[in-house]
């Protein structure tokens, strides 16, 4: 007999079976959950912080390079960073699926352990979504978070004067996806970065007081051009101020790659980029790389212009 | 020259261009709007009602028959109808759009203009959203709503003596699809109403002392079904309190078809269905249907039992 398949199970009994799959959630943060016409879930300070992502099967993951547990956990996790970036808690995830009626229940199944466990790294929960059926998989999901007494962080922030600091790995999701698109399966930490990223919740916590703070899906000197142009600010990143990870330098030196272009343009670590007053407000694990200047908005390395690898989910070269 | 599709012009020029087209907020609802990690949305009440639905191509609208604006109303409206079915106001939506690259910029457009529209209805914007390639349309719509000082409006608070009463178009939808499928394209107010469904949101909002609420989008009896089953009532549909819409009943005689299935069992009009404490306390402009009562949770039309005509998504059959 063959695996069961979406389409066997049918819309209702699939809900049931996600439902049932996810974590239960404490009452307080949420107090109605899936199985209504909405969720409720509280807001701290009278404002709710809210972002939406989507992930293409062959554009944001292949089913034959990621497991569906890691796929729903590079899917939390690259909202829940979008919501930290904003100086703000994470209180409840919403998910959409667009699936295909041949997808296994059981990848289905897989995926929520994931979407489940990335969310329960930071205490909240799956609270409500939709399913439906499509051509190929789409995974849409949305994150909302509480700022409570806190002020949002804005990529609008930054100031000439102040220094930049980084938390989390640049480059090892990219390094990633190079092996598995050579057919190699490891090293297993860079092929694990692309698969489901970790971002550093706890580090970005520490940054509350950040002049502004982004995160890096895109890559480092990409994401910081939205900063420089929010603020209006030029950004210098000094690459001396990077130690080359063992794992980056060893896979650049046996795939002829550059390490520290993978750190400057890599995407998808979703590590956190932020500005600081002073170098002294710089919170404990998080690394200085560069500094906030006046002038026309725009990032550049060691004062020269850098040209990023182009990076457009649309673009056909 | 052929028009200009969505790979030509690039993901970042396709978020400005959509940005551009949707209409400014005003402030104070909205203090961060489209432009960074995520948006920042009022709370009051210190609670936000949340909710997500998807629209996949040939599942929920075909390209040939409906018009991108149409089919942004469309999404915009049936969540924004969960909101108010919680008894709460819509504050924000934020929209995902999984496109295939040659999809014309002009069509993406039209969908962010039906968007800006429906959610203009009831005074709120996009705030937010990602867009991504895929294979087919797949849109991702989250509404934000806030609950002030009212309580939410759950489906498990219907009580046995409380009477049943609705709020808006019931069949319209589904008469409309029969029509398209048929290769017709009138009559124009069933057509119509299968493009872009028209919730009673004014109406809507009279009822926030209803003890239950429900939008309709998979049907009255199915929909009704929820209440019965999480207030653990039995729900009765009298069906000579209902008059037969003379669009629905010339359209039935045309087409052999049977107006009351489609007022019961016909989806998508995201028409509203509530209970009351008695009938005194049904709001203007609703209309008393039914009654709740004691006993095995179910809903009969009439007293007997009613089978709905199949609807799920993955059904095969």
């Amino acid at each position: 007999m063959s695996e069961q398949t979406v389409g066997e199970l049918g819309e209702f009994a699939l809900i049931d079976a996600i439902a049932a799959r996810l974590e239960k959630t404490s009452a307080t943060a949420v107090p109605v959950g899936i199985g209504d016409d909405s969720a409720v879930v509280s807001a701290k300070g009278g404002n709710v912080v809210a972002c939406m992502d989507l992930l293409a099967q062959g554009v944001h993951f292949r089913l034959d390079w990621s497991q569906a547990k890691d796929i729903g956990r590079k899917a939390a996790a690259q909202n829940l960073a979008d919501i930290f970036a904003m100086g703000a808690r994470p209180t409840a995830l919403l998910v959409g699926l667009a699936l295909p009626q041949e997808t296994p229940v059981a990848w289905v199944m897989g995926l929520a352990d994931g979407l489940s466990a990335e969310a329960a790294e930071v205490g909240v929960t799956v609270v409500g979504g939709d399913i439906v059926r499509s051509g190929s998989i789409v995974i849409s999901v949305t994150a909302l978070g509480e700022l409570g007494t806190a002020k949002a962080i804005l990529r609008s922030g930054a100031k000439p004067g102040n220094v930049l600091a980084i938390a989390g790995r640049l480059g090892f999701a990219q390094a990633g996806l190079l092996m598995l698109s050579r057919g190699f399966r490891s090293p297993q930490v860079l092929v694990a970065a692309h698969r489901a990223p970790e971002p550093p919740y706890e580090l970005a916590k520490l940054a509350t007081h950040a002049t502004s703070m982004i995160d890096i899906s895109d890559g480092l000197v990409s994401d910081l051009g939205h900063i420089a142009q929010a603020s209006k600010v030029k950004i210098n990143i000094e690459s001396d101020k990077f130690q080359i990870p063992e794992a980056l330098a060893a896979a650049a030196s046996a795939f002829n790659g550059n390490a520290m272009e993978w750190i400057l343009s890599g995407g998808e670590d979703h590590a956190f980029a932020a500005t600081f007053d002073t170098a002294p407000a710089v919170p404990r694990g998080w690394t200085i790389i560069g500094t906030v200047n006046s002038g026309d908005p725009g990032v550049s390395v060691d004062g020269a212009e850098y040209l990023v690898p182009g990076w457009d989910h649309f673009s056909t070269h």
